[in-house]
């Protein structure tokens, strides 16, 4: 293992080699994990990425490219030969390879499970039965099991052999056809008598869990139940493998970094994708904020004779709409969050919207005194801070109301309010902003 | 343990009978969990949730208290009587006191230190040398160690009778001073000849943690070593405790959370905060956005004359900031996650700035084509349409710029850049927009 400290610094010492153009390997990278490795070729621009790449023993190359971000992954991918990609997938494990598996053409990759020895394409055709939203694409097959009519001796005799994989606090029983039968943990192996049959151990406890269960339940799961791994079972109770509290880890790691990336209107992306493919997928963000802002466009040109007349209704009209803005994102936030850990259900979002509502209510009265007061002191126009104050507390209390509302209705159909959320939001408090500012403006100003 | 599904419809029964009137609990919450009561509670409006709080037994206080979240913790601790208090904490383990003594007045929490027994009350001190930063805060001081000079026989019959804390691996050696000499992975115990010493099997690798290290970094050093924990020693060697992935998993939690609230502009809140504490935090966010949306009106008032002018000028504005806004985002989001994982670093930044200017580049050139084709249908004006194009295209390929240079200045200047990183952008994507938009209109359309 390679300390945070080591790992970085040999990053940056690559880095200044590859740039010089000269492919060295520091000699701490003899000690890389498969983690260390996609840390940096993933910090590293795409073509010093591809010699760093060419460096990599065999063995090493399809556990890091498993590790990798998923784009990281297919820019990769997409420079090796069909022959280089067939080695490395000869050579992964059946983990490793539904990762891969994942980001290659759908020729390639069957051509590649055609090759595969039968019990290993039987498993990766058993994952890829599943969706990638579920345990069983990504459970782990390896774990140690044993037969429910060993006894405790004979485990504790071929322990002296055997190592048990990383993450295994508990033995787990099967019987003769891979059911799963219960759970021995490591500690009962000390308690108990040597002549006793792990199957009288053996708990079938709640802590398992079913193949067709999502990601991200299953990783709640293993972290509230104390446990460093919980198996797997398939619907009909045969054992599957297991999923432990690092690949749980993993999960949430991928989970936030999709939810920050939404927020920053950017797909889950390599630092160093190619320009087009980084261009193409920020087009789609960019065109959907065109469509927003113009509607915006649209409500101010409906009162463009007495934005003409006072242009000081110009000057001050995006305060009024990004006030609403703050404030919106501000609720819609923490809906979003309520929805996602299911602390938020129908019977307290009566609840949550009155205090935001008295949030946003006592806040608008704040800024609006503020913000009038400047407005008189700029302008010298009474009416216009008047107006200027209602509109703020009016927007700042409709962003409130939206901010609960927009979220809870794209989750009831199904859309996830981290991605649609808030271009939502701000167009409807752009709108409500400048229709509410600039309307009233027209019926008192004019 | 109770699974997801039981756990939400025991929270929604509750919260059904709780508005009702009626403090009944389901049968399940017997088999609750301090997560599950942790989940349960903060999903309550206060009320609600001090009346279930007083439901609780006394022994499962503490650890519901030290899992909520801070503010939630904090809310439900103002609640409660100092006595209350001193109960709920003199029932606690260390690793719960410290997470409580953090919300509680300075005050009542050296009130409360004087009242343990002087070894917890040393253990709590220790803790508290360390920032709350700091992994030696957080330590869990349940862990299994032995004295060097045991044998693998004599730890093996002390074994039946004594439980492994869970996510144990390994078992820790430390001299008669507590002095960590190294770990004994628990696969050794079956493969090793019983008169053998612990000492000569304990590896001192560098599966060490130091008490000084920063928590996210530790959290980090637990994920790669492929271990369920790490023991953590202090400056001079001396073994203080443990961390486990379980609390990586916290630490991660934590932290992703704290970033989307900091996108959302609103603190890390309790979903049913008192309204006063809510209004308070966010007027803060509002504050510094009220600023940065003056500093942008009054680059529009420079050019008042011609936006009462040519009023499409003002009808039109908010596309050339919001697309400017969008595009910083994107590479904003993207250097601050760099920053973060410590995959950029000045030698790549240029890289990174290549590529993120070439794709606000494209980018800019086909929307600015968009958006001057829509224009010019609108108002049928060719100077207005070429203007708005010129415009879109600067302020995108500015905001690409900014969307790198702001973050790693701040980082620079220590300041946290998903604080505020992104209001300083909205900063410049408006000023720039207003200014580069109207200004050329100023010079070419009057």
């Amino acid at each position: 293992m390679v300390s945070q400290e080591q790992r970085e610094s040999a990053f940056l010492w690559l880095l200044e080699h590859l740039k010089k153009g000269q492919v060295a390997v520091p000699i701490i990278a003899k000690e890389f994990t498969a983690e260390d490795w996609a840390f940096v070729l993933e910090g590293l621009p795409k073509d010093l990425r591809f010699e760093l790449w060419k460096t990599l023993s065999d063995d090493k190359m399809s556990p890091v490219l498993a590790t990798m971000r998923d784009d990281s992954r297919e820019q990769l991918l997409s420079l090796l030969s069909n022959q280089n990609i067939e080695d490395v997938a000869l050579a992964s494990s059946t983990e490793d390879l539904v990762e891969i598996l994942d980001v290659l053409p759908n020729r390639v990759a069957k051509g590649l499970i055609k090759k595969l020895s039968a019990q290993e394409s039987d498993l990766i055709e058993e994952a890829l039965n599943y969706s990638d939203e579920q345990l069983g694409r990504y459970v782990n097959h390896d774990l140690y099991t044993v037969n429910k009519s060993v006894s405790v001796e004979s485990l504790l005799e071929a322990l002296k052999a055997d190592v048990l994989p990383a993450y295994t606090d508990s033995i787990l029983v099967v019987d003769d056809t891979d059911h799963y039968l219960g759970q021995v943990d490591i500690n009962q192996l000390f308690t108990s008598a040597p002549d006793t049959d792990l199957i009288q151990l053996a708990e079938f406890s709640d802590r398992v869990l079913t193949a067709d269960m999502e990601l991200f339940q299953a990783s709640e799961a293993v972290k509230s139940s104390g446990r460093s791994m919980l198996p797997v079972i398939t619907k009909d109770g045969r054992l599957l493998g297991r999923f432990s509290v690092k690949d749980a880890i993993d999960v949430y790691q991928e989970y936030y970094e999709t939810q920050l990336s939404h927020m920053g209107r950017v797909s889950d992306e390599d630092l160093f994708a190619p320009v087009f493919t980084s261009s193409r997928r920020r087009a789609v963000w960019l065109g959907i904020n065109l469509i927003t802002a113009f509607v915006a466009s649209m409500v101010i040109g409906i009162f463009d004779e007495v934005v003409a007349e006072v242009v000081a209704l110009a000057v001050l009209m995006p305060i009024v709409a990004s006030m609403g803005g703050i404030t919106g994102s501000q609720t819609l936030t923490l809906t979003i969050r309520g929805l996602a850990t299911g602390q938020l259900a129908t019977s307290n979002l009566r609840a949550l919207g009155n205090k935001e509502v008295l949030v946003a209510f006592s806040n608008g009265l704040v800024w609006a005194l503020v913000v009038s007061a400047i407005t008189s002191m700029w302008f010298d126009n009474p009416w216009l801070s008047a107006i200027i104050a209602v509109a703020l507390i009016i927007n700042m209390l409709i962003a409130a109301i939206s901010g609960i509302c927009i979220p809870v209705l794209l989750d009831k159909m199904g859309v996830d309010p981290a991605i649609a959320g808030s271009v939502i939001l701000t167009t409807v408090t752009d709108v409500v902003g400048f229709f509410v500012f600039l309307g009233s403006a027209s019926l008192l100003l004019v």
